[in-house]
């Protein structure tokens, strides 16, 4: 049997009748099945295309990206899941990091969505905006589909907002279950979501927070370690707790790096904005304060350099379980020495891991198209088994 | 029998042959039969979709897109349409708002189009410019055709100049046709095109001469409305004076928005730049004359502010039949109040016309599909009737 | 028989084995047949679509593009091969004109990738660096798709790097042909690829390097010119002559245009950047030396003004054969009068080659589309003779 018709069969077992016509915001809005569904699938869809199989789904149709941040690896993502199942993308362009208004908002939507079925949105710059930016889109293109403007209602991919980034902390996932040689090897292994220093501060805190709120559903002992005043969202943290609790692992906050690495199998150390700090900038940016933000911007500047030592150098590696933990990041990492001067991680703990960053990347288009395929076809488990059997080939 | 089929059988009694292989620069060049093919050929399209029967007719093959003005909602039209027909949108992105050198759109007219079944041109921004670059564009790839440059003539679908909007006006007619549930029930009907106040003074004139050009063909009576020295381009109005009697229909020309609300059963009030102005701006900058510009730009928003009285507010809607014109914007509308301080319509105005304004605007993608399937294919009814069978879903 | 067929089996007999799989860097990497079967492939895909025979052999995939300098006609030449082929293209913008670090340029190319199946790279700004970037990114997708990265090592199409301008010179060279009925009527003719004065002169060296690189490969007889100083890369001369001994023809260099252009079959005359000048820049540019990058420009235009006189003016023409050889350019040309006080060419002299000029530009996108083909299907024979029964029409 195929592994694809073996994932197929997989899927028959899980109960998703809630992913039918559903977006995806957060992770933490699935049950542990549709979870379950989304790796499945993806891991299907991969292995159709790397037997030559079509998964051309839509004979026609588009796929709208909205990026109010920059973005490479996730824009590629995206247009790659659309190509993957015929969508073709285009990109919505608007002015970025900018708070958009509601009524811009509703009218956008629709505009661009006359022939939509999908969208995927990144809006991760302000806090308490990026989620309320989709929410107030969805709210509108369903309007519109419900008064007959739009022919069809657009799903949601989620690429980023200020509360999760589901499609990294899925592809991150995928990555490890295949790392780790299958989900059910992930009992009680430690990983560790650790801040890291980086010149350049203001990095979203949807990866920490996706990342915590995602790994506490497996059994896994997770840890968030950070300085001081570097604290994410509240309601994140109790997330990862009650997930934690529910799937036998465990949850657990510490003060240093050197504590979280330690034993640990699983290291993900990035840098991101301090919570607080970047409410009060909402706020400042709200009301056009451009002097209050740059004196924000200084303080928070010389509050950062004094955490340099939060790096995964060669040293920290060493703490982990033999030493050899799995080393994940976003990307792009900032390499000490490479792309700045003192960074996230040395050069040669970076340089080791290349080959399996690069791996943990390569699942995004998947995890995407995934999401993409669930959320549009009531029948999943049947389109599968069709796709399957090879009615047409990707490559002639 | 089904929609589609029947609006197949209604096209098969249409004289359309010049309609193959033809452009769409104005709609006052086609025939009223022709202007019906197009209505027929869109609503048949949508039909098609809403049913899920991929229309799919090219199996490769570019739309090329040319914006020397900015777009949202007309170029995500353009890229709509040409996906649904199968062509892949490629956009050209010249600098915006510069006057073009017969010499360079003629060699990029070819450069650009070796592959293109379609081409997509708004060059609105200046008075006797933007026709002729739509000009110059299609002599160029006529004569690169028939020199064997190119493998086949693109068809020009005119996405804005500055004589004429047709997919916006054509648009705007297939809303009201649906909305008074025929072309049949708008003899007699009372339209209002009038000028309204907004602060970003220098809109094209092209939407009220494409509006008056085209609402003039079926019986109405069209008013038009404006300040004194925003008149439109005289050969416009010429032409709507001809259509109006023909058609049985009236057209004139009163001096205040009361007048024309007056018991009016569409309104679309909306702002435009005063034409000699605009001839004025056009020659200051055609000699590169900053400094007039400028000072020409200084005058027009002293004058334009004086008419702040022109707009869509309830007062000026209760004039209207019953209180309850429907009112047409193109958007995006200048909202008293939301998108600045005092504009063109009243924010309760608009937003109790919300959703038809969104149906207005959700016509576009289909009006510039049917302008492509009627210039592309010899026998349009044939071609209507076999995808009406569903020999392939859109979505599996 | 149809031409594509006939085509097909003229293919059949050429030996192309190493060309599955395999990138197109330079034309001189590859063998004679190699590169006649490129001009097989792209005369058949030119058939195939004159006569509505779909060559949409990809159903699913993606075509990047990276402009690491301006582009119009090779971008649109780029994506309209991936359209016909069936690929999507994706464009990455990278910030242009910068020389890109090893470790940045290898992430990169594995993150656009993932289901890549062509990579077009355009990269000619810097001296000894461009087809470092083209090589290094192909080395990272090599070790990707050797790691399970990538599920498909992308083939790279060299859309013009420091060194080579393969798919310009074999347009030129496929219009060539095509003028002069047939590759065998070149033998003894002369072409003058000689450079011709700019005002804007820091164009790129790939197009006389190229053009000497391939031409000399026909029994014709190739003759460069250009001023003092404006020499070309000294590799590049080697593999003239080199190419120029082995088919029976000549290269020579000469001193003026006078003396190239005299008795000329063909002339070529461009602007390009003198390549000591050019190796400077990039070590200042290296250095982050703007003040050294002035003066050198400074005195570069200088010594550049010196040579109006390297123009094809009409007293120019009448030195070449019967004053009627084919004139060529890879467009855009600097037109004395027209688009320069003075330049490149006469207008007059321009105009009279206009057709043939736009001919020579429509080659591009198959000899790309070609350059695909061969490199993707390991028996593209059979593929071309399946093609040709016109299994599907292009357009319906």
């Amino acid at each position: 049997m195929s592994k694809a018709l073996e994932l197929a069969r997989h899927l028959e077992t899980l109960h998703i009748n809630n992913m039918y016509k559903d977006d995806f915001y957060w992770t933490w809005d699935k049950t542990d099945e549709e979870i379950d569904a989304i790796f499945t699938v993806a891991d299907a869809l991969r292995d159709l295309r790397e037997h030559n199989k079509s998964t051309r789904i839509f004979d026609s149709g588009l796929g709208i990206s909205i990026f109010r941040d920059n973005s490479t690896r996730t824009r590629f993502s995206f247009a790659s899941a659309c190509n993957l199942l015929g969508l073709e993308e285009q990109v919505l362009d608007e002015k970025v990091s900018q708070i958009a208004h509601g009524e811009t908002v509703r009218e956008t939507a629709n505009m661009v969505s006359f022939m939509a079925d999908v969208v995927g949105i990144r809006d991760d710059m302000f806090i308490g905006e990026g989620h309320k930016y989709q929410k107030t889109f969805m709210d509108a293109v369903d309007e519109g589909f419900h008064h007959g403007v739009l022919e069809q209602r657009p799903t949601l991919v989620n690429l980023q907002c200020d509360v999760d980034h589901p499609t990294q902390s899925m592809s991150d996932f995928d990555h490890i279950i295949h790392h780790f040689g299958g989900v059910e090897n992930l009992k009680g292994k430690k990983i560790a979501m650790t801040w890291a220093y980086s010149p350049s501060y203001g990095k979203p805190l949807s990866v920490p927070q996706g990342v915590i709120g995602l790994m506490s559903r497996f059994g896994m002992d997770v840890v968030l370690a950070h300085p001081e005043g570097y604290d994410i969202m509240p309601e994140t943290i109790k997330i990862a707790k009650k997930n934690a609790k529910a799937s036998g692992g465990s949850f657990k906050k510490v003060d240093t790096m050197e504590e979280a690495f330690k034993d640990a199998d699983i290291v993900y150390p990035k840098s991101w904005a301090p919570y607080a700090a970047m409410e009060q900038r909402t706020k400042l940016y709200g009301k056009g304060d451009s002097l209050g933000i740059d004196k924000l911007e200084k303080e928070l500047l010389k509050q950062n350099k004094t955490h340099k030592d939060w790096t995964c150098s060669e040293e920290m590696m060493k703490l982990t379980k033999d030493g050899k933990a799995l080393y994940l990041h976003c990307l792009p990492a900032d390499i000490s020495g490479v792309s700045c001067k003192a960074g996230e991680v040395d050069a040669s703990v970076f340089d080791r891991y290349r080959t399996p960053l690069y791996k943990q990347a390569s699942f995004k288009p998947y995890i995407i198209a995934a999401m993409i395929f669930l959320a549009k076809f009531e029948d999943p488990v049947a389109l599968l088994k069709k796709l399957e059997k090879k009615e047409k080939p990707r490559v002639r």
